[in-house]
């Protein structure tokens, strides 16, 4: 529950913990690599959170590795290509976790390069196209499924497809936002590896998974635990949260029933926002919530002569929580993801991110609106 | 609690979970990095668990970056060294997270060597003499101060202190099996980085630190997080459960009165061991629970003719957890510390840990003692 007297709409950042928070059961706590009784008992409770997502995800268990969350599924997806050859993509409005590894890469003398994407800030096959031609011998690519700042959602079954008739070329989708959320098949779109993170989904801090079709060879190391791909003690009662998680968001009913209600509550906050004047959504083509190319549950919107950060604070007083861009980059300068898209300067300074979850109400729709059409009669 | 009817002495793996599990208290919830009310409630608490965390270890809590635990923390010290030149050394007892890394670093194109250790499984000045000689240019140091399979402790101020001597050396130290167990120094010592695990110290799995005297530019990136030092949204529930149990373990009292009855529960089982034949500690020359070269929460023990992983599972049956090795080498092949401290061939593979914690009780002693010479009548 968001406090008293607030209106949470920064779910992208993080969602308000939706599960009863489950004391960790007894017997979780033995080390699963120890060959004792405890220890077995905590592999058993391990691979038993395993095979939940696994199955909540229409995935294999051997193919799930957990991880601390989506950052670090990220980085361990990235940095495996310390030890392959060929350049690494990455599209223009990835997430920190994607692209400031990449460049990483790239410091320690790899070809690197990036994918631009459209005005609607997605990939399209020609854009990838493109990047392709500049970088012959790519192997790698990093396409995240949808956008933390705009809520574009990118075509993974057909970019997939394309890569695929490049050759050995490393899919990576970042799928944080994705989960939960929208449909996704990880198996059907044929990616090589993909990111999930708990948090986003009302689940606790400091657990995720990095899906792998084929093991990887991957850059830290230690105890070898999660097949060498993730070294560490394994934290059992992390997993099996997350487990309950996928269970609970990412059955295909229970998703498309929330998909249903956030695009009803999105196309209320469109309306209500149109209604006030001075309001464009980033991008501008974006004026329909029934657009197939944007996640529901995250809008970008500006507003004519207010900065963004300036809006963000107003709302926040007023008992409403909304960000500019990601969390992961509000102490850095600029909006790299719309100047991506081809932004104009002053609708990157203008914009806010207001994003949404499956304990949303209308009623806070109106609220919000009614506050931004407050906060625009004095700004 | 262990389960009923069992005897845990595996501590050294993981602690059996010590203080009452906190729900996240309300307002943890909200991402640190978010510039919202909820955000800035986020922020204050993980400054709180910081400030809590650097109180009871007696730093400044800016030196203080929160990590996923102990390995991670390893990996991000180890693998700073890829932005920096000159040799890196690390002890020939290491934790796997901080030696396989270094592997790796080499394999990456960076000098690496090893310092051995003296019969007793320490680094005694000599031997780090010896290393630095072969290395002339070393800039990185990985010494642990408890060794997790023999409880060996090491100098720490003494080695820090030849190394300064060498100059601009950065040295980093394991302290995973030392926090809570032994009195640790930080500041005092003069270490540029040492490296924190919560689930050790009977805390959530999850959650650790990394020490670190001055910034220092590490590899992965993401949301700039934790200084840019640990990427990844922010653990803030298990920053205040490690917080928690640093104020209650690593007390100077609390230390020692832990220590002292360690102390006396390991004579309890050193006297009773030998009482059975069949018995060395490894190394021989542990004969005495007072030996402040070795922390009194590991006792490494060889039985005259059973092989460890025997001794494992028949003390596993009748109800008591031990292990060989430590549990993050538990699926590798042979015993790479006792190696390093020419233990001969015969010990190392008849040797098993014993490893007790603060709710360890005197008589659980007197129970394996009787079990292990149970075990050694049919063995």
């Amino acid at each position: 529950m968001a406090p008293p007297g607030r209106h949470y709409f920064d779910w992208a950042a993080t969602a308000v913990p939706a599960l009863q928070t489950e004391s960790p059961k007894p017997g979780t706590f033995g080390n699963p690599s120890s060959l004792h009784a405890e220890g077995r008992e905590g592999k058993k409770f391990l691979e038993e959170a395993r095979s939940r997502c696994a199955a909540a995800l229409g995935l294999k268990p051997e193919t799930l590795y957990f991880s601390s969350g989506g950052t670090e599924s990220n980085a361990i997806a990235v940095f495996s290509q310390l030890f392959r050859r060929g350049a690494c993509l990455y599209s223009a409005v990835e997430h920190p976790s994607v692209w400031e590894n990449c460049r990483v890469l790239e410091r320690l003398g790899r070809p690197v390069g990036l994918i631009p994407v459209e005005a609607d800030g997605r990939v399209s096959e020609n854009s990838l196209k493109q990047a392709l031609e500049k970088q012959p011998n790519t192997r790698f690519a990093a396409i995240m499924a949808v956008n933390n700042e705009t809520g574009a959602v990118n075509d993974m079954a057909a970019l997939a497809a394309l890569l695929r008739r490049e050759g050995a070329v490393h899919i990576h989708c970042d799928m944080v936002q994705a989960l939960g959320k929208i449909p996704v098949d990880i198996s059907g779109w044929d990616i090589d590896s993909a990111s999930i993170s708990a948090h986003k989904l009302g689940g606790p801090r400091g657990i995720g998974l990095l899906y792998l079709k084929k093991p990887l060879e991957t850059l830290y190391r230690g105890g070898g635990q999660e097949g060498g791909v993730r070294p560490g003690t394994e934290n059992t009662a992390g997993a099996l949260a997350l487990a309950s998680c996928l269970e609970e968001y990412n059955q295909r009913e229970a998703l498309e029933g929330a998909w249903q209600g956030a695009r009803e509550r999105l196309d209320r906050l469109m309306r209500g926002l149109e209604g006030l004047g001075r309001y464009s959504p980033i991008p501008r083509e974006r004026h329909d919530a029934g657009d197939r190319r944007f996640s529901p549950y995250i809008l970008q919107a500006a507003f004519d002569g207010v900065p963004g950060e300036v809006m963000v604070r107003a709302l926040d007083q007023a008992g409403f929580a909304v960000s500019t861009g990601s969390a992961c980059s509000s102490s850095k300068a600029g909006r790299p993801v719309l100047e991506a898209m081809g932004i104009e300067a002053k609708l990157r300074l203008e914009g806010i991110r207001i994003s949404q979850g499956r304990s949303t109400g209308a009623e806070e729709i109106d609220l919000l609106v009614r506050a931004v059409g407050d906060c625009l009669e004095y700004l």
